[in-house]
């Protein structure tokens, strides 16, 4: 008998109809002879509609009740899958994130996970229930407060879970039915694969990839746990997100595919003195506002100036935030403006076959080159190319580098609307 | 320094809108020198949304996950209340059940409370701030399952808190303005009750006055806690329900009010064989039901066929389970049939002074005659005499009651629509 955890994400249980249906599935799988956790998400829009409720009491709400707040959808839907399960003549139990010791630290909104203590959902399982979990929340260690995991965050207790269970395998169900080597939404001929080793799978969602979070697979991967991504509407075999590329047949381990991004924006610097520590405190100043940045490129220094430019990406969220925090030091460090510029994407081509392939860069740009496309900005790892370009030219981006490193297929890509958390 | 327990119902809280002004109310009333806890219903339609779709996915709902499922409602309403108090400039925690130490039997959906420990609540009360504390639920002593209190639960949640917590008062704010003489809807000059001692606001509750539960009039009496009920949308003085009736001055302690009900339906059971044992029977078949049955009667048995009629009222939610019951064990038993009538309705008469004023019971039937009302079933205790009579005369039956002894004053009563629960 396999343990097998299953999380599905909002657009799957949208409505009574297809909770209805993702309970069939649930119940399908325990009766072939397997154990059973759900991670369930909140319902559609559930999410949505309280975040503007909030927005309408107020503008800046404090971060533990937005906790206490949106952790009420996942246990809505939760209970629901519950009750379908039961319509059906199996049992369930439904537990909350506390419940199921799902363990974080006290950053509201965007918690850690510390520890996964499933004590209850074993004792729910060695009973004979199929056990369902709110995803996305947790109990913080210190406070007892109830937090919440941030983007992502039911995928990640479904790994969690999966990895504390020791789960032969967690299902993640979401509208697309695997991973593909492009968005099938923009290239027609994307091809699903059978299976992405958990290095490249990483470097995917860092680019862009939405089928799975960066935070997610990194659990995955620490733990060992195995990830088949498959779509709620089909049966389709899906995708298996494991081991290293090392195991892959040869013939497969060239290129993984190609992912792009459109939620960063591009700030630039300019007329900044090149004098030593200068580009540190600029960084410094957006660290301490909390900001990742993505990509950075430092133009050489004009001789004749003794000036630079300072470019870099973020997340478009975080744009205002820091172009308000640089701003501030303008005066202080010498430079010229805080140019910003959110019509930007980003694409990339990830495979760690590109280690040994020296040419790999060089068709890159040759087939953006064909396509019209500018590039902006150039970054690289050992198993990835990324480069930023306007955004208007992105999908043909996307679809040039596709065609050029023939990675298409024939099986038509199965989506749908609308996305989980 | 009080410590004040503020209870609002779904009315007050149906709205963004409403969630602000319950705030400002509540940020004045700690600005005025109090310690506050707060305990907040579902935001207006959330429980009946909740409810609908658990219709959907399982016409018979587990119980437990009903719990999980409706305890989503007061955690929505109660963090958002937290929001627009921390809007305000006041701090403010929110609290789940649980997290407040509402400790209940394993009763999925009508809950008692076993104890209370309000350990988080008292230390952040302690630290300065504003306590939310979700009403209806708790958690299983035995099974640390999350448990329902059934109607009323929120306001049995208030008292419960404002005793364990040692509150000065206990404020129910509702969509009337206080206790009235009778339902200000029904009789327009109804008077608002300053005062009312435990005992008659008991017989009141169990009469179907719905502005506080008898569940919650029964704890505070035990526990001593004063309830103040008031209109959340008007500064009016309410009613101030404590102590016994000894304590009110002698000339008010006359007639407290009218009540009415319209929630019961009757059960006659024909031909029953006037033998011992038998009417045993038959209330033991209901009351292993789970079924609480309200007035009897049984009329004197006819001496040529040694038969009698057995008729007793009971909630409508549990009539049909009811008559299923009986007609099981109609063989067995040998009576005729079992009569189902739900046109009926209920008006009571309280106050602890009709003990010591004989003539009260053939007043009200007098007034009642003059209404032409026709009395099916009579039922006095000490302290309130009931009736049943027709659905159509209640009406018309509570405003003969509340003229004939004199009830009416002059201030007009504020009344919104909606309830809380």
């Amino acid at each position: 008998m396999a343990l097998v955890v299953q999380k599905y994400g909002g657009s799957s249980l949208e409505s009574a109809d297809r909770i209805k249906r993702v309970a069939e599935r649930i119940v399908a799988t325990r009766k072939a002879g397997n154990d059973v956790v759900v991670v369930c998400s909140a319902m559609g829009d559930t999410t949505d509609e309280l975040l503007d409720l909030a927005q309408r009491v107020n503008p800046v709400p404090p971060e533990r009740e937005m906790d206490m707040l949106l952790t009420a959808g996942e246990r809505i839907s939760n209970s629901l899958v519950a009750m379908a399960i039961s319509a059906l003549g199996a049992e369930a139990l439904s537990f909350t994130g506390s419940q199921a010791g799902v363990i974080t630290d006290s950053t509201h909104g965007k918690a850690r996970i510390i520890d996964v203590t499933p004590g209850r959902v074993q004792h729910a399982l060695d009973d004979g229930y199929i056990c369902l979990v709110a995803g996305f929340q947790g109990v913080s260690q210190d406070t007892k407060d109830i937090t919440t995991l941030g983007r992502g965050g039911s995928d990640t207790t479904a790994v969690a879970l999966a990895a504390a269970l020791n789960a032969d395998v967690c299902e993640i169900y979401t509208d697309v039915d695997g991973v593909y080597t492009a968005d099938p939404r923009i290239v027609t001929n994307a091809r699903r694969l059978d299976r992405v080793p958990y290095e490249e799978m990483l470097e995917m969602a860092a680019s862009g990839a939405k089928v799975l979070m960066l935070r997610c697979v990194e659990y995955a991967r620490r733990y060992g746990v195995t990830i088949h991504v498959r779509s709620s509407y089909t049966n389709k075999p899906g995708t298996i997100v494991t081991g290293s590329v090392e195991d892959l047949p040869v013939e497969q381990a060239m290129i993984t595919g190609v992912a792009h991004d459109r939620s960063e924006a591009k700030v630039t610097v300019t007329g900044v003195p090149d004098q030593a520590g200068v580009a540190a405190r600029i960084f410094r100043v957006v660290a301490d506002a909390e900001i990742d940045i993505d990509m950075v490129l430092q133009n050489v220094s004009s001789t004749v100036s003794g000036r630079t430019d300072i470019t870099f990406t973020l997340s478009k969220d975080n744009g205002p935030t820091a172009v308000a925090s640089l701003e501030k030091i303008k005066d202080e460090l010498g430079f010229t403006a805080v140019l910003y510029d959110d019509h930007v994407g980003k694409v990339s081509l990830v495979g760690a076959g590109m280690r040994s392939h020296p040419g790999v860069t060089a068709a890159f740009c040759e087939a953006l080159a064909k396509a019209g496309v500018n590039i902006e900005i150039i970054n690289t790892s050992e198993i990835r190319i990324s480069v930023l370009i306007r955004d208007t030219e992105l999908d043909d981006a996307v679809r040039a580098i596709h065609a050029a490193f023939d990675l298409g297929g024939d099986e038509v890509a199965t989506v749908y609307a609308g996305s989980g958390r």
